[in-house]
Order: C-alpha cells, then sequence, then structure tokens
C-alpha cells in the first residue's frame, strides 16, 4: 500500500519529524537541571521505541478495492496514530505498549474521499478518528473505542493542506483542514496575509484540529480562540455534509459554527473553512515589565484587560517559570506587546505603561518603542536604546515556548513526571483558584511521588472578566511508576481547576481525559442536548467515539490514558 | 385576577406605554412628508382599537390554584401578548383583528414560578411562549401555535427585573431576564457601570429577549451582539435548568452558551444572566464624515472596520436616510465615534480621519476632537471649534432612530406601509447585493403596490469581514390592501437578501416571518441537529412553537403574518 507515499515521517514516540529533536545545548541544559535537581550527575534513559519492538495486533478490517489507494496497514502509521502528545502517551511508547492502534490508517485527498469513508465505516460499524496533526494532549486522537466497534480507522487529513482561495477585501481565505500552521502561512504571505494564529503545536498542528478543540493562539485579547476567526466551515458527517454560510456575522438562531467549533471530531469531520486572516503586522510596540510577585502582576494585567487598549501579547509569567527560560532576573514578567498593519502604537503602548506603573510594575530595560518592521512602508517610532535588553527577555521566553514539546522525549525516559494543565476563572475567583491549585498540587505531588515537584504559572490569555492561568510542573519518578502517579497527579489538577471555580480546560480541549472534569462543570442538559444532537449527525456513534461526549447506547472498553 | 397588579400598562396596538407616542412636531413632520408623498392635503386615518372592539375566543385553561395567583385572563393583557411590534402585527391590531391571542398570561415572580408553569404546560399539552418585551418584528412571540395545542400561555418575565449581583472587579452582574433596558441601565449606573448594549428597542425590550434573539446594540465594531456580553446563563426547560458556568473563556466542547443564544424562546425560558459590563465611558472622539455616495462611503467604512481601531459607532447613512432624519447636507453621512472608560481617543480618531479621507470623505464641520464627559476624573482633549456642528447631524440622527418605533401607529391606519429588514455579507458581496436590492425592491414595489417606494440604506455594524446592511422602506398602500401587499414585499426582501448571499437577519432574529429564509441559508442537517437538541430539552414541543425550527411531530396550523 502506498496511501502514506510522499508524506513525510512523522515521529510515532516523539514531536515533530523522524530527525527533528532538541539541540544540543537545549539538551545539556535540560539534563544539567534534572540532575541538578535529583542531586545526581546522570541519568539513565531508555532509548527511543522501534516499530520492530512491538507486536500489533492483525488489522480486523480489510479495504474495499475502491478505498484502498488510500488506505494502509503499515505498522509505523499505525503507531502514529495510536496516541496523541501527552505524557501518557510518552510514557506508552516508550513502554513499547500500543495494544489498541488504528486498524488501518486513511489519507483521504478531497472531501469526496471522507465521504466515501465515513460511508464505508458507519456501514462496518467501526469507528473512524479524525486525525489533523496528532498533538492533541487529552486523548482526542486515540482509537481507544472498545469492543463495541468492529474496529477504528483514523482519518488522517494531511494531503488537504491548500489554501484554497482568497478573498483580499473581505480579509478572508477558504483553507483546507488538514493544512498545518508553516504551510499555511506560507501560502497566505503570498498575498500579504496572516491568520496570526500560533499555538504551542503550530507546527505539527492543523488548521482543522484547532477549529475542532478550539484551540488557543497567538492574541492574548480579543481573537485569542480560533473560535472568533472562523467565518464559516464544511463538515462531514455519516448523515451528509454540513456546511455553514460565510457571513461576517449573524444573528438567525443558534450559531452553526459554535455547534461545530469545539466538537474534537464526535459531530463531523471538519474538511475546509473560511477564515478570517489580516495584513501582516508592519508596526509593533512592547516592554518588558516586572512585578514584586505574581499576584501583583495579576492586578496589573486585570487593568491592562479591562482597558481596552487590547495588547496583542499581555503574558504574566511567574518568577520561577521566567527563570527557567531564561528570562529570570526576579520578580514576575509581564511581555507586552502591540501590533498593528495599521498604525504605530506608541500611544497604545504609553497609556499601558501608565496602567503598569500605577501597579508598581518597573519597565525592564526601558519602555519598549514603537518599531516598524522592515519592509513597512509607512515610519514608524524608533526603538529605544534598550529595546534590544527587552527582546532578550521576552524573545528567550518565546523561544522556549516553542521548542517545549521537543523535550518530552529527554524526559519521559528518564522517568521525568512533566506536564501543564490550564483553566480560566473570573477575576474575583482567580486568587482563590492559584493559592488553591499551589496547595493542592504540592500536597500531591509529595503524597504521591514522594517527592516535592516544580509547579509554575503564567497567564496565557487575558479577559476583562478574568485571566486563563496555565500551570506546568515537574516532579521526578520513574518510568515503571510514571503513568500511574501521572493519573493520580491528573485527577488532582482536574478536581482543583473545576471545584475551584475554572473550566477544565481553556485552550486543551477534553478528549477522554478530561471528560470528567467538563461533566462536572456542564449542565448535564447540556450533555443531553449535545448528545442529541449528536445522534442527528452521526446515527450509529462511529465518531471518535469516548472523546468529549459520553458514550449512551454502546460500552466503551477502552478510555485512553486515565483508565488503568 | 390581578397577575399584572402594579405593572406599567402597555399599548397593545402600538409601541411603549399608554399615553405614550410622538410628539406634536414628529407628528406634524411626518404627516407632512406622507401628504407631500402622496399630493395630498390629508390623509384619513383609522382610530386606535379598544379593547372592547375585539371579541376573544374563551380560554381554553384554567389556572390550577396553585398559579392563579401568577395568570390573568384579562382581555387588555392577552391583547398586549397577541402580537409582537411588527408592520403586520400594527396592521392587524388597526384592523381589530386577534383570533388567536394567548389563553391566558402569566407573570411569573421568580425562577420557580417559571418552572412551575412550565411543569403545568407540559402536562396539559399547551404551548408557553416566552415573552420579554415583546418588541418582536418577526412574528417571535405571537401565540399562532394551531390545533395540535390545548391552548397557548404567554410566559411574560416582566417581574424578573432585578441586578441581582455585582462582581466589580470581574465587570460582571447577574441580571434577570425580565429587566428592561432602561431599569438595568439604572441600577448598574449605582455601580458606575453599564451594560451598554442599545439596540433600538432599548426602552421596552428585556436581557432575556436580547439573548433568545442575539439583539445587535451601540457597539457598531467588536461586542456588536449581546453574545459577546454573556458570560454565563440559567434558562428553565420542560427538562429542568440548564445552568452554565461564570467563565471569561472556554475551550472545553461546544459552547453551552451559544446554544442558548439565538433559540428565541424554543429552548428554555433564560431566567436570567451573568454579563460581562464596564465603567461608564468618560472619553470621547468622533466626528461627522461626508461622501459623494454610499458605495465611496462603503469602501472607507471597510478600511476603518479591518484598521483595528474599532471605533464604537461606525455608521454609514445614506443621503437619503440622512435628508429624512434631519441630518442632510449632501452625500452619505459617517457618523464615526470612539469612546472609553480608561483614555483619551485622540490619537484613535487622527488616525481614522487620515483613513476617511483617503477615500476623499470630507469631515463634516471639522474634525471632532476628544471630550472628557463631565465629571470624568481625567482631562479629555478639548473640543474643536466645531464639535456643535458635528453633534447636531450625528445627535439629530440618532434621535430620529430611538423615536422611529413611535411612528408606526401613524403610518399604519393612514395606509402607509414602513418597514425595515437587515443582513450582513461579506465586502465582497455587499456591492453586488446593495445593486441586487435596490433593484428588486423597485421593481417589487412597483409590481405589488403600483406606486414606487422609497428604499433607504444604513450600515448598523460593520466587521473586518463585512458590513451588516440595514434597509429602511415606506410605500403607499390602505389598510384594506396593506397586509397582503407586505407579505408579497417581504417575501421579496427575504428572497432578495439570502439569495443575493447575505444572511436572512443579523439582528432581528428569525421568528415566524424569516423562517423560509433561515431555511435557504442553512445547513439542512443543522436543521436537524437544533430540532434533536429541542427534543433533548423540550420533549413535547411546548415551547415557542412555530418559531425558528420547523415543527417536525405536531401540525401548526396558524404560521403567524406570514400565512394569509
Amino acid at each position: 500500500m502506498t496511501a502514506d507515499a510522499g508524506l513525510p515521517r512523522r515521529k510515532f514516540w516523539g514531536w515533530g519529524l523522524e530527525g527533528e529533536a532538541a539541540t544540543r545545548e537545549e539538551r545539556d541544559r535540560l539534563l544539567s537541571a534534572l540532575c541538578l535537581e535529583l542531586g545526581v550527575s546522570e541519568l539513565q534513559a531508555v532509548p527511543p521505541p522501534r516499530v520492530e519492538e512491538f507486536s500489533l495486533p492483525a488489522p480486523r478490517l480489510r479495504a474495499p478495492a475502491t478505498l484502498a489507494p488510500i488506505l494502509t496497514d503499515d505498522p509505523r502509521q499505525r503507531l502514529v496514530h495510536a496516541y496523541g502528545k501527552s505524557l501518557p502517551d510518552s510514557v506508552r511508547m516508550f513502554r513499547r505498549h500500543a495494544p489498541a492502534p488504528p486498524d488501518l490508517v486513511a489519507f483521504p485527498r478531497d472531501e469526496s474521499d471522507v465521504a466515501a469513508l465515513l460511508e464505508w465505516l458507519d456501514g462496518e460499524s467501526a469507528a473512524a478518528i479524525p486525525f489533523g496533526g496528532g498533538s492533541s494532549v487529552c486523548g482526542g486522537v486515540e482509537p481507544a473505542v472498545g469492543e463495541a466497534y468492529a474496529a477504528a480507522v483514523s482519518v488522517d487529513l494531511e494531503r488537504l493542506d491548500r489554501v484554497l482561495e482568497v478573498d483580499a477585501a473581505s480579509l478572508a481565505a477558504r483553507i483546507q483542514a488538514g493544512t498545518r500552521g508553516p504551510a499555511l502561512e506560507a501560502q497566505l504571505k503570498e498575498h500579504g496575509l496572516t491568520l496570526r494564529h500560533f499555538p504551542q503545536s503550530f507546527e505539527h498542528s492543523t488548521l482543522g484540529g484547532w477549529i475542532a478543540t478550539r484551540s488557543g493562539g497567538h492574541f492574548a485579547t480579543l481573537a485569542t480562540h480560533i473560535d472568533d476567526l472562523v467565518e464559516s466551515l464544511r463538515a462531514v458527517t455519516p448523515s451528509g455534509v454540513l456546511e455553514t454560510r460565510r457571513l461576517p456575522a449573524s444573528g438567525a438562531g443558534p450559531s452553526p459554527e459554535r455547534l461545530l467549533l469545539g466538537s474534537e471530531g464526535t459531530l463531523g469531520v471538519i474538511t475546509e473553512a473560511w477564515m478570517r486572516v489580516r495584513r501582516r503586522p508592519r508596526f509593533r510596540a512592547g516592554a518588558s515589565v516586572r512585578f514584586a510577585g505574581f499576584s501583583r502582576g495579576a492586578d496589573a494585567v486585570r487593568a491592562l484587560a479591562q482597558s481596552e487598549l487590547y495588547p496583542a501579547n499581555c503574558r504574566l509569567i511567574d518568577a520561577e517559570e521566567a527563570e527557567a527560560a531564561g528570562a529570570g532576573g526576579g520578580g514576575a514578567l509581564l511581555v507586552l506587546g502591540f501590533e498593528s498593519a495599521d498604525h504605530p502604537l506608541e500611544p497604545w503602548l504609553q497609556r499601558a505603561l501608565e496602567i503598569v506603573r500605577d501597579f508598581g510594575g518597573s519597565i525592564a530595560g526601558g519602555s519598549g518603542g514603537s518599531s516598524a518592521e522592515a519592509g513597512g512602508g509607512r515610519s514608524g517610532q524608533s526603538s529605544s536604546s534598550e529595546r534590544s535588553t527587552r527582546e532578550d527577555a521576552a524573545g528567550a521566553w518565546r523561544r522556549a515556548f516553542l521548542r517545549a514539546p521537543y523535550f518530552r522525549e529527554l524526559l519521559t525516559p528518564r522517568g521525568v513526571i512533566s506536564d501543564t494543565f490550564e483553566t480560566a476563572v473570573t477575576w474575583s475567583g482567580f486568587e482563590t483558584l492559584y493559592q488553591g491549585v499551589l496547595e493542592r498540587m504540592d500536597r500531591a505531588f509529595r503524597e504521591i511521588t514522594g517527592r516535592p515537584g516544580r509547579l509554575t504559572c503564567r497567564f496565557t490569555h487575558v479577559y476583562p472578566d478574568g485571566p486563563a492561568p496555565y500551570f506546568s510542573f515537574r516532579v521526578h519518578s520513574t518510568l515503571d511508576a510514571m503513568l500511574e502517579q501521572w493519573r493520580e497527579i491528573k485527577a488532582a489538577a482536574n478536581e482543583a481547576v473545576v471545584s475551584l471555580g475554572g473550566t477544565i480546560t481553556h485552550h486543551h480541549a477534553v478528549g477522554r481525559d478530561h471528560r470528567p472534569g467538563w461533566e462536572q462543570e456542564r449542565s448535564p442538559l447540556f450533555g443531553e442536548a449535545l448528545r442529541a444532537a449528536k445522534a442527528a449527525l452521526d446515527p450509529h456513534g462511529i465518531l471518535n467515539p469516548g472523546v468529549l461526549i459520553e458514550p449512551s447506547d454502546r460500552s466503551v472498553g477502552v478510555t485512553g490514558a486515565l483508565a488503568p
């Protein structure tokens, strides 16, 4: 079979493509820090797994002749599609444990292939697992569908990777769902446009995945989620194609886009969308600001979020996280930035700096200053003399942010539990949630692993009515013990954010791992309504069973990473 | 029965309360214009109807003792709740034609009353018609439910009229659904806060109605719809209470608020919501700008909408409409305004004026200038010498806008078909839609009434990817002929906006009158999903049958104003 001919070879046990990895320098710095934490001079690591080390179950389904060109049972591809990229996914790969990979992997070439696949699978009582970049960190692409299904087939949209149409007047572009971040931006750049949606997974996640999971992107205010950038979309369901109309806005009935946004492959396979794009920014203004403590910084960020100045970047990072990213310097760090394709931003920045000073913020290395990008026609403000200092701090943090996913394959084989969880909460509820999470997680790390953990916090996005706190943690364990310990830690984290008033996820989606938390957070009646809507679109429940929506009429035997 | 004791007496045949009407001056100006158009010196008018002129059918349902205190069969209240405030509603009242008023009207005092009502009506196979301010212009509150229901009861939330709680840190307030605009703003003002949502119906519409119909408000950009201001809500359904969690944002599954937003009383009775409020604006800057023609003005507005300057006001009004509102002066008029509680806005306005000048706009009466409101602590820019001229043009138009609903009771009894319809469309589709609407409606007026009509256009809201054009029209008819002629004109307007790429409604909701257009606009599969969701929340289909969702298992005999 050659269904995957010509496609890049993706790492099945780690982030990115085969051959991609942390640099020598990144690796050395990380391992030194780990050794220091443990007081040892070296850490033993299990080598990465090879395909031959897995004995995969035989595929339970055979491709019909018409679909054979787009289906494969290649063991490597089955492993690539067996898990997402969460910590338990990594652990199970390093343990050479993948008992339920997809029986087959499909690479549809167009929407009609997707429709033909769903029709076939519906008839076979086989599950379809929509697969974008496979970067899920909550069990969203795992084919753990249980015995009620005859088989499970991953539907990888990698071949649907083009920008099909650009409407320059309306600043909109029609883009195929399988398009990954870099390819999407490269194609838009030819038109002087950008989607400007940069989740941490940007390099290896897709437009369709972003829409299906309501991903959070570049902008700290306003268009934080992909939701706001979707003008219309098309999805293939077992009942037919659902297409929404291209409209800048409507007040006609409940929004159809909003039903598909966050549906995580359970209501349909998103094949393309008209996206709101923008002209590439030519003006920037920014500053780094230091605060004595995180809570004081949070007060300043609240004032900024309520100012209607709408900074593009407004990321508050606690002292420990800034230090770890090489942007240390004492206190919490606020990375503040404005950007525009239309106008210089000095008045915006100056007012923002007045606000942060009112809350005791000190501008690290000067006031930043506006800058026009190279190639911009309009003249920007000149940069301040200390601009490079600011860019060093902010830039160092951002580089570390984008590289972080590559570190997991260094951490897992050394028994280090390193993970993140995130939420959003009102400003009035924030301090209680923040202190509660710190206390509960500190206790959880000690009780579950017998060791202290390190937990850091930042705000990824901020709203007038509350922030989106993002927690990162690390605690030492062993490859043998870490999966079970992670489960207990994850349960504690889920319980903490939801019981303290937050949402189970601001932008990591629900998948399998957050389903219990989501069911706690949302009204049971909304669950009923959603299940009913699913039954109308997917009568036999073949779409991503076990994810997001609690199965009602089929018992799902395997529930993913959370189940022992 | 005294269920309505102490409540204001609402006009059943016109806008507002009994005793409220157009001023003598407004009346004289309007009637003069009408006479001029017809070339007559006087227009005969049918007098307003009196309750005694209607012979209402006997109520088919008797209030049980427990609910008697909140139910009434008072004929005046039944007439108040028989229709909304659309043109056909007005005509039918002036014709003394109200064959299907609600059997009873309920005035629940709290959420438990609402729950008890729904439980009783569900058991009686009677329809429940949620009623806020009753300002629907699309048949959204008409109890035209047909013979499949034992009766119909309007559920008027007027007594749920309080701001229950304010979270000043998060800029949010918990508000009961029956609270009308002025009462809502007055209660928030005590806290220095405002919702700042001012639909044209503001005085006589409610928060719950705004949410149920996705109303459009004050802001021309960003928070245009009430959707963006809803933090969480509670709704009573026949299956129980659906409450969503207070969160600034979430990425967990499809948004539950977005299912209820625009549900028009078909999924539940919204009883309260946590709303995002803001500090009252202290700084303003604005200008009036003239353009040679509407299309040229549209180009400038597109540039403004794509500039990310986010004006609060950016209403483009065509020359004829500006003239009619007493803000004439040649050419299209752009009313441009910025406002902020945080900072002076001169840089925002100056850049916006650069943009409009690039498109040939001339600043009518100077550049406007910033102004700090009385009582604002921070000093604003001083006003320009010609600011009063600008405020005259913009102010005149705004006053006319808010007074317009009072004119219907002058127009209908004189046989004048005066109505509006509105849409939203991409920028690339706008010119085709605009020219197409002008041509088709001109032909429709002549063919249907034998006379030319006058049709004007403005943009009420604008987005980076398209405007929301709002059309007003007037054509002379007679009280006897106008309902049937309106039906044909309305059908032509519906057909025009949808077939030319727009939405059937940007902020007037779907109701009964826009249902055919909405069914044309949206995917049938989305309709199936919505119907399924409704069945989960409202298994016997008692909530507002015939509105929004095409009935599936009950035949609805009466379909409102569109049916002969």
